[in-house]
C-alpha cells in the first residue's frame, strides 16, 4: 500500500516509475512544521531505521544525522554526514510494544534534505529539508498471502523497488574480479599486471584505467603516447579474455579545438553562472565546464560520445567525480588571492592565520559554488543546489540511455560514485574513495542493505582500501569479504602502497580466495538477475528475515547473501575468529578453498566461530543448497549454476 | 632480568633512574643493520607485542606501524602512526609453538624512531632509527618464586617500571568527576557549570580551564576582565569543594613587557634558531617563544611561576601543546606568502592548486620547523628533532620538580599531552584531541593498558570526545567506561555540542553513572596507589592474566581493572549488549546505580551480555571482593576503602 503525498511544489526527478495518484493533507504520522520545513515522528524507544544508500554507520542508521547531498567525501569517518549519493529511501520498524506500525518512507526531492534519526534528540526522527518541495510516499505492509514468505520489511522494501522500477542488471563478467589502481598509465603497466595475475593463477576478469589513460584528463579521449593504438590493445587484451574499464568524468576540460568541448559550446550543453556563461570549475584537466545531464539532448550528446571507446571495443565504464567534484571555482579562486594579499600585508596573527588555513581548505566542493550555477530542467531554469542530487544520476542516465541506443542487445558495465534513487535502473555504484582501515572494511558490509534497499544492487568497496597502505591481513580479510559483492574490485590511490594480490607474499592464500569467488558466481550471479527482477535484496540483514527475533535486530556484522546463504566477515585485525549470532540452526561451511573445508551443523544462538585469515565461514540455510563450480580463470569459461552439481552444501 | 645495550652514541634522556651495567654487542635475538638503521627479529606467526603508550590501533599492537614522534594530531584515525607520546616499551609474546621466548624490550632514544610491527612484512619486526643512537633494554622473565604469582608478562612490565622508577600518585580528589569545556570563558560560565551540576545531583570534583582563562593566552596570566579576582573565586569553588584547574600551554607570547617573557630572554630560556637568536613559532598567542625544558635552569625558572597560581590557590594543571605544537613558523610562514605571489601571476593549474592546498595544509607541525631550532642539553647543543621526544617530558618535570618544592607535603595534580617515558614519574596524561565517535570510545578503553606498561596509570580519555558532536547514547556509553579511569573528564572542543552531563535529557541515568563512580573511588584509588607503589598495571589486558589461554590473548575489549574486578565496555551504537569472554567463572554484577543491580554467576567462557544504556556490568573474580562507598557529591567525603562494608559484592 503506497500513498504519495505532497510538500510545497516539488521538482519531479524521474525516480518513480509508477504513477501513484496524490493523497491531499500531510504525510500521516508526521509533523510538518513549516517554519522550520521540518517533518517530525517520535520514535519508539527501541525502533530501527534502516535504508539511505551509501551512508556513514551502521545497518541501523539511528543514532546519527545523515544529510542528502552527494558529496566528494574521501573521509568516511563516523562524524561525516554526507558520502557520494543522497538514497532518501528509509524503512522504520518499531518495537512491538507500542502501537506504531513498520512503514516506508521515500523523500523524494533534489535538494539537500536532512535526516536527524535521533541525533539531536534520541528519540525524535526529523526530515530537515533545505527548500519544503517534495513528494513523500508511505510505504505500509501489505497484507499480500503472495508473499513469497517474505517478512513485512522485506515486502515494503519489493513495494518501493516496484515503483521505482527495475534495476540495472550488469554482465557476468563484472562478477569477475577487477584489478584497478589510480593509475595504470600506459599499455606496458596494464601488461605487467595481466601477466602477473596470470603467472601467479589468480583469476581476473577486467583491469579499470584511472584518469592518466586520457590525454591529459579529456573525456572520451586516449593518449596516443601511452596508449598508441587503443583499440588493438583493447582487442589484445580481450583476447586474453580482459576487458577494459576505463573512468569518464563529470567535467569537460576547456580547451580550444578539442571537439567535446567545441561540440559543448556550439549546442548549448553545459550549465550556466549568473550571468549565462559556461559556469567555470577546476576539476582533474584544470578548467572545465559542467555539461547540463538534466537536458534530454544534452544527455543525447554526451551519451552518444561512450560510442567513441565502445567502438574501441570497450565494454564497461565507471563514471566518476559526479556529484559534481569541485576542486575550486574560477570566480572565488580569484576572491581567495585577493584575500591573501590582505594578510600578507599585515602581521599575521592567529585569528586570521586560521582564516587563511580555512580559505585554502574550503575551495574544494565549496557550497557556495553549487549555489552559483544553473540548469535547465524539464522547462526551467534551476539553481543547482536545488537539483544537486540529480547530478550523478543523470551523467549515468545519459550513458545508460545512449547503451541502449549503441548497443541494445549487449549488457555493457556500468557504475558510478554519485546516485539517487531512479540511477539504479541505468548503472551499478563504488562506494567512493574509502581509506584502508579495518573500519571501512566493516563500514562496507554495513552500507550493502541500505543500497539494496534503494535498488543499487550491483554494488561494492575498494577492496583493500583506496586512500592509506593495506596491510596483507586487511587485504585477505577484505578479500574475504568482497568474493561475496557484485563488484568485486581492488582500488587503490596514487602514492599509496600497491596492492595488487600477487603483490603479498602470500599469494597462494590470495589465489584461493579469488578462487572461491569464481566458484560463488554461478550462485551469486543468478541471485543476483533473480532479486533484480523480483525487486528482492541480495545482501539482508538478520533482522529482515527474523522481524520477531530481538537479537537478530541487534547484528550489525552479518549479512544474508541470496536466499541460501549467510556470511559474517571477520573485520578486525589480528582476529582469530568472531562472534556469530544465528538466529536459528544453520549449516556451517568453512572454505580455505572451494575444494578444502569443513562443514558442521550450528545450533541457533551465540558462537565463536573460528576463522583464521584465509578462511571464509559461509553459513547454509536449513533447507537450501549452496553449488560451487570449479574455478577457471575468466568467467567466460564458468557454467551456469543450474548446470552444476559436483560441489553441492546442503543446509 | 635486565640487559642494556648500546647502539651509537645515545642522548641520556633520564627516563631510567636504576643504574644498570651496560652489556656488551648487540641486543641479541635481533639483527641491526648499520646502513639501514634497522634493528629487525622475525615473529612468530601468532606472536602478539604489547605497549608503546599513547598510539591507535588495538592492544595488541601486531598488524602496523608506530612513529614515535610526539605529535599534536586531533586525527586519530586508524591509518595514522603518531600520536602525542612517544613511549618505547614494548613486550614480545610468541606463542608456545617455536623456540622464542617473551622479553620486553625499551628503546631509549630521543629522537624519532619507527616501531614496524607487522606492518611491511607481516612476520617481521622492525625498529627504524632516524638516529641510530639509542640504549636498548632486553627484559627477560625473572624466575622469581616470589613473584606475587604474577604471570610472566607481569613480571616482565614490572621489572621496566622498577628501572623507570615510580609512578606519580593523583591526590584523590583528581578521581573525583572533571567538567571541561575549550572554554568556560569567565566566573559565571564557570558558576553556572557547578550550579548546574549541583542542582542535578550530579557528583563533582572539579572544573577544567581552557586557554580563555589567561589573558591572551600568556601562561601564568589570568584574564583580569573575565576573573577580576581570581583567588577571590579559587576560593570560592574551593568552598564549594570544587577544584578549578588551569591549562599551562608550552610556548610563552612574545610581547614586551609581559614579565614571563621578558625573564625568558633576560635568563636566557628559550630555544634558537640556528642563528642563535631565539626560534619564533606562531600557537594560540600568535607569535612565542618555547622555553629550552631540557635545560635544568629553565625548568627551575619554568617551574616557579606555577607559584602564582597556586598561591591562588589552584592545586592542579594540565600541560598542553607541549610536543611542542607548531601552527606555524615564522621563517616557513615568510616562505609560503613569497610561492603564494608566484601562483597568483600565473593561470593556477591543477598541479599547482594541489601544491598551494599543500603548503597552506603542511604550515602546522611542519617536520622541517623541528629541524630549524636548537636545545642546550646536558652540556650539548643539539638540533630539536634529536630530543624531540623529550619536551613535553621536561616542560612537566619542570612543574613537577617545582611542586616538590613549591607543595612538598601536598599532592597537586598534573598531566600533560605530549609524553616520554621518565614524565610517569612526575605526572599524568589524558589521550588529547579524540573525537565524539564510538570507534574512539574503544581506542581509549584499547590505550590503557599500553600506557600502564610504561609507567602511566593517571590517565584517561576526554569523555564523550573532544572534536566532533556527541549523542547522548554515546555519551552514557563512554560515561560508563570513564567511571573507571583515573580519569574521568569530560571535554569538548570550540563548536561542538555542548556537552556537560547535565544538559542531556536522562540526565537522571548521568546522575547514577557519576555516583557510581564515587561509589568505586575508594576501590578505585586504593588499587591505583598501590599499583604505582608496587610498580604494577591498573589496567590489564585478558591475555596479560591467562597467558597459556589462546582465546584471551584475543580480546581487545575487556580489562582487569585492580585487583578484584573485569570490565566489558559497551562500544557500540544501538547495542544492548555485547559478547564477553571469561576465562574463568566470574561473579556478573549488572550496576543501574549503586544500589540499584543484578548478580549472577557466569560460568568460563563465551557469553552474550545484556547491557542497556546506563547499565554497567562489572565482573568479579573469583574469591575476590569489590566494596562501594554511598555516593556523595565530593570525593572529600568519601571514606577510606577498609572502612567500607555496607556494599559488599563477592566473588
Amino acid at each position: 500500500m503506497i500513498r504519495k503525498y505532497r510538500i510545497g511544489t516539488p521538482i519531479e526527478t524521474d525516480s518513480v516509475v509508477e504513477k501513484i495518484k496524490l493523497s491531499s493533507g500531510m504525510v500521516p504520522g508526521w509533523e510538518f512544521d513549516e517554519k522550520k520545513k521540518t517533518l517530525s515522528m517520535r520514535m519508539d524507544a527501541d525502533a530501527a531505521v534502516y535504508g539511505l544508500g551509501v551512508q556513514v554507520r551502521g545497518i541501523n542508521k539511528r543514532g546519527w544525522h545523515y544529510v542528502s547531498f552527494c558529496a566528494d567525501e574521501p573521509h568516511h569517518e563516523e562524524g561525516k554526514t554526507s558520502l557520494y549519493g543522497a538514497n532518501n529511501f528509509f524503512v522504520y520498524v518499531p518495537s512491538d510494544k507500542g502501537d506504531q506500525r513498520r512503514f516506508g518512507m521515500y523523500v523524494d526531492t533534489p535538494g539537500r534534505v536532512e535526516f536527524d534519526i535521533g541525533f539531536y534528540n534520541k528519540d525524535m526522527f526529523q526530515v530537515i529539508f533545505d527548500e519544503a518541495d517534495a513528494y513523500t510516499y508511505l510505504i505500509e505492509e501489505e497484507d499480500d498471502p503472495d508473499n513469497n514468505g517474505a517478512s513485512g520489511i522485506l515486502s515494503i522494501v519489493r513495494q518501493f523497488r516496484r515503483i521505482i522500477g527495475r534495476s540495472y542488471i550488469a554482465p557476468r563478467w563484472a562478477f569477475g574480479f577487477g584489478q584497478s589502481r589510480w593509475s595504470y598509465m600506459n599499455e606496458d603497466e596494464v601488461r605487467e599486471v595481466a601477466d602477473a595475475y596470470d603467472r601467479t593463477g589468480i583469476p581476473l576478469d577486467s583491469i579499470y584505467l584511472d584518469i592518466d589513460y586520457m590525454e591529459r584528463y579529456k573525456d572520451f579521449t586516449v593518449s596516443e603516447e601511452n596508449f598508441p593504438d587503443f583499440p588493438a590493445f583493447v582487442s589484445e587484451m580481450k583476447n586474453r579474455g580482459l576487458h577494459l574499464v576505463p573512468i569518464i568524468d563529470a567535467g569537460v576540460k576547456i580547451e580550444k579545438g578539442y571537439d567535446v568541448y567545441e561540440e559543448g559550446i556550439a549546442g548549448d550543453h553545459f550549465v550556466k553562472d549568473g550571468k549565462g556563461s559556461p559556469f567555470t570549475a577546476a576539476v582533474w584537466p584544470g578548467r572545465v565546464h559542467f555539461p547540463d545531464f538534466l537536458k534530454e539532448d544534452t544527455r543525447r550528446w554526451f551519451g552518444e560520445k561512450y560510442r567513441r571507446l565502445m567502438d574501441a571495443g570497450i565494454d564497461g565504464f565507471w563514471n566518476d567525480m559526479n556529484e559534481p567534484a569541485i576542486f575550486y571555482s574560477e570566480e572565488h579562486l580569484a576572491e581567495v588571492f585577493e584575500k591573501l594579499d590582505t594578510y600578507k600585508d599585515k602581521n599575521l596573527d592567529i585569528h586570521s592565520f586560521f582564516e587563511l588555513q580555512g580559505l585554502i581548505g574550503g575551495l574544494c566542493n565549496r557550497e557556495e559554488d553549487y549555489r552559483s550555477f544553473y540548469h535547465e530542467y524539464k522547462g526551467e531554469r534551476l539553481r543547482h543546489d536545488r537539483v544537486h542530487n540529480l547530478y550523478g544520476f543523470n551523467m549515468t542516465r545519459a550513458a545508460g540511455e545512449a547503451f541502449e541506443r549503441i548497443a541494445p542487445d549487449s549488457r555493457p558495465l556500468l557504475f558510478s560514485r554519485a546516485s539517487y534513487i531512479g540511477m539504479h535502473r541505468y548503472a551499478g555504484i563504488w562506494t567512493g574513495d574509502n581509506m584502508s582501515w579495518w573500519s571501512h572494511l566493516l563500514l562496507s558490509i554495513q552500507q550493502l542493505p541500505g543500497l539494496n534497499m534503494c535498488g543499487f544492487l550491483f554494488a561494492g568497496s575498494d577492496i583493500g582500501g583506496f586512500g592509506g597502505d593495506v596491510t596483507e591481513e586487511l587485504m585477505i580479510r577484505w578479500v574475504s569479504f568482497g568474493i561475496f559483492t557484485p563488484l568485486f574490485r581492488n582500488h587503490s590511490a596514487m602514492g599509496t602502497r600497491r596492492q595488487e594480490l600477487f603483490r603479498f607474499n602470500d599469494t597462494e592464500t590470495m589465489r584461493r580466495l579469488v578462487e572461491l569467488r569464481y566458484a560463488l558466481i554461478p550462485y551469486l550471479y543468478s541471485e543476483y538477475v533473480r532479486a533484480a527482477e523480483q525487486d528482492e535484496m541480495l545482501f539482508r540483514p538478520l533482522s529482515f528475515e527474523y522481524e520477531n527475533d530481538p537479537r537478530a535486530a541487534g547484528v550489525e556484522d552479518e549479512l544474508f547473501v541470496g536466499r541460501s546463504i549467510m556470511i559474517a566477515p571477520v573485520y578486525t585485525q589480528n582476529a582469530r575468529g568472531r562472534y556469530v549470532y544465528l538466529p536459528e540452526e544453520m549449516k556451517l561451511v568453512r572454505f580455505r578453498s572451494f575444494s578444502d573445508y569443513d562443514e558442521e551443523w550450528l545450533s541457533a544462538g551465540d558462537h565463536f566461530l573460528k576463522a583464521e585469515p584465509g578462511e571464509v565461514p559461509v553459513f547454509i540455510r536449513k533447507g537450501c543448497e549452496l553449488r560451487l563450480a570449479e574455478p577457471v580463470m575468466r568467467t567466460s569459461e564458468l557454467p551456469e549454476y543450474d548446470e552444476l552439481d559436483k560441489y553441492v552444501f546442503r543446509g
